[in-house]
């Protein structure tokens, strides 16, 4: 028997603690030398992060610690912020560490970036729905632009909130913002006619490419609870004081959060790995072009599907990666035969604030209450994949 | 009988509300028309305000309608802001109303404005603690850069909070806040070794003028809950970043609290009254030099000890002003005679965050749980006297 191989997961997103945690479960002890890096020692539910940046659920419901997942005999953690890969030396770099990570196999899982499409000053005057440390500024953000409204009260623009993108994560942050504006305006003592809520979109449609009769729900649901939108009309820039839409209309507004879009992180680029639009377009196996023992998944991997058209990056994408890639890690440690990857849509589910969303599933259109319990069983089941019923117990939201 | 002599009471802070409430209780009905105008339709307690602040109170606590305080059979209620008053025409003017009212005495109680000293940029990059707009903002501005911090990590600033004076005020809100920041680091993931509480005051001591020995368990009690003192060192100006103090060092701070001193609103000097240093010196029956008819109590007027030393502006001094300004309206009104005012000291506590206040009861000092107690019972003892026991059952903390 030859030394160990060395397997190194690069981020604990849906695909790489997936990918980790199954890998654990399929391992003997001292079968493969596993190291799992993030830059945080939780990992969190990015499908519901909507909600702590509304501010109607707690962050620390939204994340789990690494080490209630990780089982250390078996996979080693390190927490660190990912500098370069090399994939020609087989070599990874951490922030403020003299020492590099070896590998004989990597997989790469390391999120995605905003994709602003160019828009002026997007990234300096707008937030992301991106991380917990994102959301629970967005939150304060907020909050602290309605408690200075009182005390200014001619800056009306601390009462707009802006979203630029109507597309799953958007609909679902008005929906919950929705939600939360009347408890903001008793807190604050602010009439609700005051406040602005407008979610500009520049496709012809909210929620681009899905269903339209369960768009006109989902729009006309929202707008009964006082969101504005602004569909068909791209954001041309991005200040200080607000947007300028289309047709050169300013929305002043102290508070802008992006949704428009994602890319792949740009350390998979400067790796010189082969991208397109910033994702690695990968093989039946996961892997990167020339690059056999490199895997790639979630927001950074590129996919098609029989059409020959892009996945979107989806948490459900990335968690059927990560199963499917423990188990091929596992052939390769045990040399046996790799199997292909073919994703399997298990149906998709927006939720419209509380009590409220909709879905498809297999073919079947769901709406209103019955849509938000199967969003619910969704969440459960991926806390039931990652952390089996204790974490389903701890963090799972039940009504 | 001639017609109703009209009396008009501007503000409902301590002197106002006390004044209001208690000729309430003694005038039968349609003995007097007594108007009550005040900028919000709710009275708060200014003494309490460092603690939602600070974050440890909500400010519901520290407010109550003016609608449970008043008989509208007795007292008329004009919610409105005071822009003018012309006591040679009797008339006083409220912002957006054309009609003006009218008064055949007068009791001003509008409170204060921030005594500067003339320090650069104090009044643009400060916030006070005056009110409850004002000190809901300041909770949300604290939360919000611990926020920030985590997303701009090089901006340590974001998590420095300034305290500019260290009398009653800075010393009751650093003794709150210090408490709080340990929930604040947990919230927000932040280590607390990151955060600096940093109390500055030019005059040589602590609570300056109060008895040494209790200052020292002042000033130890806090720095043990991790409060610096910067004592007999001036702020030299205050500008975006933090705050210059006396020898030129610079320090960087995203949050910069003045509570170094009031002055009388400015619109008694406005109205042409006789000021000392912004305030009216009122004369034994709390008039205002040259006008019978005006009186001016609370923070606004000013008045001597047999020393001849000006009495500092307190909620004990308001409140006395208003119980004895009341009698001698009823008099006025009955055509009977007028009796001096003379404050009597009920004694002086200064919380120091949870469990923990100094104070000086007639000759006895109180220091620790004792004082705590002692304070809580001077907050019910107010409030009981504007409402009653339903009031110190409803806002009472007794815990």
């Amino acid at each position: 028997m030859g030394e160990l191989k060395k397997v190194l997961i690069l981020g604990a997103g849906y695909g790489g603690i997936v990918t980790a945690v199954h890998l654990q479960k399929q391992l003997g002890l001292n079968e493969a030398d596993v190291t799992l890096v993030n830059n945080n020692d939780y990992h969190y539910l990015t499908t519901q992060l909507h909600e702590p940046a509304a501010g109607t659920l707690h962050h620390d419901k939204t994340r789990v610690s690494i080490d209630s997942l990780i089982d250390s005999n078996k996979i080693r953690f390190v927490q660190g912020h990912v500098t370069a890969i090399r994939p020609d030396e087989q070599r990874v770099s951490l922030e403020n560490r003299e020492d590099e990570l070896e590998y004989d196999y990597l997989v790469i899982g390391l999120g995605s970036a905003p994709a602003t499409f160019g828009i002026k000053g997007l990234l300096e005057h707008s937030m992301g729905i991106r991380n917990i440390d994102s959301v629970r500024m967005i939150r304060q953000h907020i909050e602290y632009m309605f408690s200075r409204y009182r005390n200014e009260p001619e800056r009306e623009d601390y009462l707009t909130v802006v979203v630029g993108g109507a597309g799953f994560t958007g609909i679902e942050f008005v929906g919950e913002l929705a939600d939360r504006i009347p408890q903001l305006c008793k807190e604050y003592d602010i009439p609700r006619e005051k406040v602005r809520l407008v979610n500009i979109e520049a496709a012809p449609s909210a929620l681009p490419g899905f269903d339209k009769e369960l768009v006109d729900y989902a729009v006309s649901t929202l707008e009964k609870k006082g969101v504005e939108f602004l569909i068909g009309t791209p954001i041309k820039e991005c200040h200080e004081n607000g947007v300028i839409v289309g047709d050169g209309e300013e929305i002043k507004a102290a508070t802008v959060i992006w949704t428009g879009g994602v890319t792949g992180n740009p350390l998979v680029e400067e790796a010189g790995f082969e991208v397109q639009r910033g994702r690695v377009p990968v093989d039946e196996y996961l892997r990167a072009p020339n690059y056999d023992n490199v895997f790639v998944i979630g927001d950074s991997s590129l996919m098609f599907n029989d059409e020959g058209r892009p996945y979107p990056p989806t948490a459900q994408m990335a968690t059927q990666q990560g199963q499917h890639l423990a188990r091929n890690l596992v052939a390769l440690i045990r040399d046996g035969q790799l199997t292909p990857f073919k994703f399997e849509t298990k149906g998709t589910v927006a939720s419209l604030g509380k009590g409220e969303a909709i879905g498809i599933v297999g073919k079947r259109k769901l709406y209103g209450w019955t849509a938000a319990q199967m969003k619910k069983l969704i969440d459960l089941r991926y806390l039931f994949i990652i952390g089996g019923l204790p974490l389903v117990l701890r963090k799972g939201k039940f009504f």
